[in-house]
């Protein structure tokens, strides 16, 4: 299968090797050394501070979401939470679970959040923003340093989970000022899922620090004091931090976080250039080079998920909820080649020729 | 390396193949068949009553420990917890963390839980007994039907995490009445580590559905409702769940749990029958099948972990704590064979031989 998704995605053939070789026992030295070469590896590709420190969950980007909402803040905060899709409606749902009050921010679907949005919530004592910079559920992205800036003018924490965009789009935590960035092991990275990844700045990591424990699993504080010697507190999923040790090397290898986004614009770029003719209506004004959304205007966009999956060999990614019928997303990460756009687009043409779309 | 831990083992050809494949997009019927055969052959495997449910979480065992205390008992419970070991201790650090009540019952060191232990904890009020059924740290399997027995009279729910001992020794749900049993993915199943499972009877899922959510990520009620068509609420690690039904099967074809069991035991018996001379002290009175503690009284149990890694290309189990110099534990599950045991004892004669044990 062909797989257009935004994750899982096609893995490399060296990640693949990986997958296929036994897993090692991990309480070892060999092991801490592979934990920490992710670490730096991972703060160089987002330009953190020395002083950030980063944490490997195993568990989906979910579980990292609530790790931070958990572990950073408290009943006390007040935040704010872009909330323009089901992902970043998460947020507002983890802050419900662990009542920290909030207030959300609704950009209109396929819209951004303008300086005119934020306005109103300067200087009204909010301690934090939480965003998904890439709202993965309709393929727009938001301005992170829009939102720096709106945060450090008002001395607000900003997370930023990340999980679809990074090293798809630019994202510098030192620039931008954010505190935490999150991302996962099956999006850019394109290894197995399984793995969230999350890098704390230096104010985050003192929230961590002094917060009461609330969860064990969850626990950023037993995940800190175990990485410091590259452990985690339980078995993690040993086989996939493994592949993602091999994945930051090749990246780092070859250009960094620059090089790799490149490749994924040129990817994104070449297909949105191939289906100018079909009837498809892009849904976002601010497209992540991850993926592009796209609005059938003449058939369900669940159908022609179906039908490429059943008779083409090829996914796409559907939508769940009201958008079910309405959006399919194109991922553009993952093995993908320009040849795999044309047999996509191909797929496309023949279901327009057979009056499918 | 050769691999005598307790997790992540050695996986199968089949197993490992599946790792070095492409991990699908997941959010078809196509996966869904996977999940909802993996949950049946799950509940056949402990004999589960056919109203049990199974929850798959990403996550390692802890994860599935803190989701069981988190959305089966509240604070107005009273628990039991078996504290004879660091697994069972977590037990009480997770109630500790959740607020929920419960008196330790604690073991010495390499001993079981006796009936007159039991005992004065009868008619007194307790609503549950959690219990690592087999302490994995040291090495001794407690008796789940003398436990049953006890919670049967006393109307007590019953949680059995069976990480370590599901499908190395006996556990039938229905006869010892367990309310709940949790495994996980790197054990006797002998997949990569990154899944565990949680099967729940009638009485638990009762529970879950009238307990407040506390936590998005490990929620059951979510997990539950979509296990129903074979779904997870967050990506999983969908590569190792190909692999977990991958084992199941065969595990059923080849004679199901029986058939698992007296293949480990054998191995545990071959490997105790061949250890007869060396200088180790078996300190469990209640071996599971699972593997072996031995506590070597002419060296350091840590310094032996070491030799056979960096010289022997052998991988045993070490300990953390207290028990690091004193024992360190041979495993008897994963694609091992009677060979491999020939090749460890004689790195361990050969060790002998050098003068270091």
């Amino acid at each position: 299968m062909l797989n257009f998704t935004v994750g899982p995605v096609m893995s490399d053939e060296e990640v693949l090797a990986i997958g296929g070789e036994q897993v090692p026992y991990f309480r070892t030295q060999e092991f801490s050394d592979i934990m920490l070469e992710n670490e730096s590896i991972m703060k160089e590709l987002v330009n953190a501070p020395d002083s950030a420190k980063v944490v490997f969950i195993t568990g989906s980007g979910t579980a990292s979401m609530e790790s931070v909402v958990m572990n950073v803040f408290t009943p006390h905060d007040r935040l704010l939470v872009i909330d323009g899709g089901s992902f970043g409606h998460r947020f507002t749902e983890l802050c419900d679970i662990h009542h920290i009050p909030y207030t959300a921010i609704k950009p209109e679907q396929g819209h951004v959040v303008t300086p005119e949005m934020l306005q109103q919530y300067d200087s009204k004592g909010y301690t934090g923003l939480l965003v998904n910079i890439h709202e993965t559920s309709t393929g727009v992205l938001y301005d992170a340093r829009l939102l720096g800036e709106f945060c450090r003018r008002n001395n607000m924490l900003f997370v930023i989970d990340a999980i679809s965009s990074f090293l798809a789009d630019p994202i510098d935590m030192t620039s931008v000022g954010a505190d935490v960035i999150i991302t996962g092991s099956q999006k850019v990275l394109a290894c197995a899922p399984g793995i969230s990844i999350i890098v704390l700045g230096e104010k985050a990591l003192e929230r961590v620090w002094s917060n009461e424990t609330k969860t064990m699993y969850l626990d950023l504080k037993s995940a800190l004091k175990n990485a410091e010697r590259g452990q985690t507190p339980f078995t993690p999923a040993v086989g996939i931090l493994r592949q993602i040790n091999a994945r930051l090397r090749r990246i780092k290898q070859n250009g960094g976080a620059p090089a790799e986004i490149k490749r994924i614009r040129n990817q994104a770029e070449d297909f949105r250039h191939k289906i100018k003719d079909l009837p498809f209506e892009i849904v976002s004004e601010s497209m992540s080079n991850a993926l592009t959304p796209l609005h059938p205007t003449t058939a369900s966009a669940h159908e022609i998920f179906l039908e490429l999956k059943d008779n083409y060999g090829i996914w796409i990614c559907p939508n769940g909820g009201e958008l079910k019928d309405k959006v399919f997303r194109v991922g553009h990460f993952g093995s993908l080649t320009f040849a795999d756009n044309d047999t996509l687009v191909a797929a496309l043409k023949d279901l327009q020729d057979k009056g499918k779309i």
